[in-house]
């Protein structure tokens, strides 16, 4: 302990942490100070780098409120949320796969009726959703609980608008007994992600756009299933092969079908034109 | 792109990076990205693991401010800190050694002449320190510029106490022209790292303690010699073997010296026990 060198020091740290009481954290740290050294030595990490380490991890810090998550950000876009999301959601292969979380899910959005807009304002062309929440088997789910939410026609979430506390474009529907659910919205929109604070400086440094694909989020939950956090992505979209935050699932990507203004799938009439798309998600069994 | 999985994912990152203008920061990114993917996986790292690192970065950030820095205490408590201060302090074995930083210094400490008492009013045992600074071949470096730092006898640095900006127990002084300096401050004490906030329970969920054993921080700049930022510890501490930042070197320990009330060694008389340390300092060359 009185003479450590970067030979060292590894083990010292490691050493100190053989009292801890919990097992995994142990496990975790042992794992996280490994990689963190090493990190450092391979590429000699000057005192100027780790300081600029330190005051970008500030200001990631001071950019973070209730309503900004730059460390969600800087997970998301060096492809780390997508690596633990596939860690963690390895699935039989009819099931639905899981995407990225994403950093503008809020909890307790209003509850809909099927059918309902939960545009509720949100400005975007109108598009009509429709699918089934099937078991692996391809039996009905009953009355499976969906989340829904997703950015506007100029690529911002309700969270974004500074000010404004009302739910746009976000909601929580129940699908019915035969598994079937169907809403109103608006068309998902290609996006940048916030990219005004160290993340975005981060992206343009290393020659990257921070643009992410048009896409829906749900979450959907029912009892018997494990929960399934995804999106669905619009086909044809500039950015599926280039998201800033690796989230893309060529088996989430599907068409939202443009049509002409005249009768909508609720039975009114449009006076523009409308998108529908119609989507099944397949939930594995709860373990 | 539009398949990634836990195994394709970071090179899919990586590919991503090849257009990064600046080859030094691809190469600290590539590193970066390999090992936080390396360490995910080798934990199997879970969902609700994952967000309690992003609640643990985002405390640290809204804890930190101008006078309290979580992520150079994350650093240090790490080892991070002190492996990057040995990766970039290679010296002739006759050089002094040099050690973390911490997260306690401030620019434009007050300049005092030689034997001015630096501690300005902050509580302690008075305590005179003296010594030189050296070239490696032993001849003086004239007029070299030294600040040192401390904390007081409640183990709290002047910028800890809130309300209060006076600068206490650190100044800026200049060695003469044979190198020498001297200057009364307060004898140095064991204190705990700020352990009131995100960094300190991860150190009790380690099973480790917050303290650092007694020291006074100096860091010596001089025309044609590297900077040297170092401490020196007080012989007989009794956490000089479990450092919480992992900052002690035996070559860094000394005496700091008892002495009963009377003559002190700037010519005047104490009514109270006093210390003295003496430590001559050997800079490198520059390169």
């Amino acid at each position: 302990m009185r003479n450590l060198d970067e030979d060292t020091i590894t083990q010292a740290v490691l050493a100190r942490h053989t009292g801890a009481p919990d097992a995994r954290l142990r496990e975790i740290m042992t794992s996280l100070v490994q990689h963190l050294h090493a990190f450092a030595r391979d590429v000699r990490l000057t005192e100027a780098e780790w300081f600029e380490g330190i005051r970008f991890l500030t200001e990631a810090g001071h950019i973070t409120d209730d309503k900004r998550q730059e460390f969600i950000l800087l997970s998301d876009t060096l492809g780390l949320s997508m690596l633990v999301t596939a860690l963690n959601n390895r699935k039989p292969r009819e099931c639905t796969e899981a995407t990225v979380f994403g950093p503008f899910h809020v909890e307790g959005s209003p509850e809909y009726p099927l059918g309902a807009d939960v545009a509720n304002g949100a400005r975007g062309e109108p598009c009509y959703v429709r699918g089934r929440v099937l078991a692996p088997d391809g039996s009905p789910v009953p009355n499976a609980e969906l989340q829904v939410w997703q950015a506007d026609a100029d690529g911002l979430y309700d969270v974004q608008y500074k000010g404004d506390h009302e739910h746009r474009a976000r909601g929580t529907l129940h699908a019915d007994a035969e598994g079937r659910f169907h809403f109103k919205s608006i068309r998902a929109e290609a996006y940048p992600i916030p990219h005004d604070g160290p993340v975005g400086r981060m992206l343009e440094a290393l020659g990257r756009h921070p643009w992410r694909p048009a896409h829906l989020h749900f979450m959907i939950t029912a009892p018997g299933f494990q929960r399934l956090i995804t999106h669905v992505f619009r086909d044809g979209d500039q950015y599926l092969d280039s998201d800033a935050v690796f989230g893309v699932r060529r088996s989430l990507i599907a068409d939202w079908v443009e049509h002409p203004p005249g009768r909508t799938p609720d039975g009114g009439t449009s006076e523009v034109p409308f998108y529908t798309l119609e989507f099944d998600f397949v939930l594995a069994r709860a373990a």
